[in-house]
């Protein structure tokens, strides 16, 4: 960790400065970038991020800036924490700073509106040229607000390429940030997004007072049906066993911390979308994430039998208490979970 | 859910007594057992069980006996809910009295001390003659205290014989409590018995203010140890990514009303074992379980590494802080979630 290098990270959200606090901690040259004066100002006079991370106080280590080129030139990894509708934008305005041997390492947990796209294909597309390989996933159950305060995490980071993801793992690895490499990528993004959706729902049935047993089978069935899709999109079914699927499924939806839990508990007390999203100011990414994966369950034709139910609750003004009775009431049978494709040993 | 049938619940405790009125809502005349006279009278005059329950209100439906005669002699199902140490005992007091139809349906989670043996091998042992199909398992995420509110719960039920498992469900279904069947007896089994152990370790590092990606991180590798366990023990691996395992495991491990939480939660205080269980007043059973637990990995040279931490903690008297930090610790390599055998797709 003595090896001082150059990294910048992509924009200053809470997730994103939580990532350069854990890069700094680490004695690497920090660089945070984000669009606003105010924010790069408060951050380099008075060490805080308010808006998203109150009163934390960042390390000294950590350079805010408003421009791209004085981010991004020079440094050996760059990291894209965004929300995943400014991901193509970021990229693009990345590319002609970003340098010939520079790994890149999105932690974004969604899809793009429209195309569908995985974030890292989002990468590829605005980075003609780059080496695909370069490009790596991380995800795994880490609440910004816990890594900024340095408690134990383990998170997970996915690439095509071995070595990218041993460059990422042995940026970011410390006592207290441990970091696992995967071959995944299709795995990582796809439970990293998913879960997002569970959440919500995990947050409906918590303000419905529906009770701690509804809200674990909720999430396992949650499991399933992320796992489901992933497998039918491509990736490993053992990788929603793991840090990226139940792990990171588990802290989204029985953490305090998490936005899109708060988001679905608003939504049970009769607040409308909108009214939940203006007061939640930060991006709650389960709600484009709902939309996105009906379309791709019915691409895949793979049954969603809760992601259906919050489409219907989010867009087409179905009733909270209903959309969660409706799940709960589902015809019970054999329990089939298919999350892998192995064979299954049964009564047939 | 006309059809009254003679059911009997053995023992009174908080579970058992919660399946009770589950059977009793459902119109079945419910025969539950106690070895207290005290208990016994507080159940049938006061409608009652404070111990365990509080001022939860019981069932008319629900006679509570001290004669294992009354109790069982002519139920069409007998329902054994009792601590794993009393299984055997409360097995052979039954057996004169189990008509030769009945089915017996256990919902313990846990060893038998000294065997190692799993609940249903022990029901066998002790009932000689009778057809082990008509055994069954009841396992899933279904805190005592919810139901017995008819908050949602799902539950799953197992047996060598599906006609068996399918009895056992038509009797408990109800619109708050769903019941799939399964034919994996010894994955419900382990699954149900080893969350246990986790949950300690889950108060345990809650209790030290690890922080909830810990909890999560210590929860997905909790989840890999005790599938490659039962797999090696003759379960289907994806019975742990259903109700009885990570469903369980979720509900154990994050819900106010988690007993081995509680008592991991009070050795992160610094008290010893035994004042935990004296405070407790009622079975952990996650203490035994991890004694069992650690014997089988050695018989199956399976490595479990949460549980090795939870025995040196229990019984070599490791310090708490300690037992977590060596579990945070280890060397973070490739993430290999060995829950599944299926052929893993990666970079070799």
């Amino acid at each position: 960790m003595s090896n001082s290098t150059k990294v910048a990270v992509l924009v200053a959200g809470s997730w994103g400065t939580a990532i350069a606090s854990v890069l700094a901690a680490n004695g690497h040259e920090v660089l945070l970038w984000s669009r606003s004066e105010d924010q790069v100002r408060e951050i380099n006079t008075e060490r805080r991020n308010r808006r998203f991370l109150g009163e934390a106080v960042l390390s000294e280590q950590i350079r805010a800036t408003t421009s791209m080129q004085e981010a991004a030139e020079g440094a050996k990894a760059v990291f894209i924490v965004a929300p995943s509708s400014a991901m193509r934008e970021i990229a693009s305005q990345l590319r002609p700073h970003l340098g010939p041997e520079a790994i890149l390492v999105h932690a974004t947990k969604g899809f793009e509106t429209g195309t569908l796209k995985r974030m890292s294909e989002v990468l590829a597309d605005e980075m003609q040229g780059m080496d695909p390989a370069r490009i790596v996933v991380l995800s795994g159950p880490s609440h910004a607000e816990e890594v900024i305060q340095q408690c134990p995490t383990t998170v997970v980071v996915a690439s095509q390429d071995k070595e990218a993801a041993e460059a990422a793992q042995a940026l970011l690895i410390n006592p207290y940030f441990r970091v696992y490499t995967t071959p995944d990528v299709v795995g990582i993004e796809v439970g990293g997004a998913l879960k997002n959706i569970i959440a919500l729902g995990a947050g409906l049935s918590d303000g419905l007072g529906f009770g701690d047993n509804a809200k674990a089978a909720l999430m396992t069935r949650g499991l399933a049906e992320i796992a489901r899709l992933g497998v039918a999109m491509g990736a490993n079914p053992l990788s929603f066993a793991g840090l990226a699927g139940v792990g990171d499924l588990i802290v989204t939806c029985t953490s305090k911390h998490s936005r899109n839990w708060r988001a679905g508990s608003m939504l049970a007390q009769g607040l409308s979308l909108s009214e939940v999203l203006s007061r939640m100011g930060m991006v709650v990414e389960g709600v484009k994430t709902t939309q996105a994966a009906h379309k791709l369950s019915r691409q895949y034709g793979i049954e969603m039998p809760i992601t259906d139910e919050l489409y219907l609750l989010l867009f087409e003004g179905k009733e909270p208490r209903s959309a969660v009775e409706d799940l709960m009431g589902r015809d019970p049978t054999h329990e089939s979970v298919q999350v892998a494709e192995s064979t299954r040993t049964g009564w047939n």
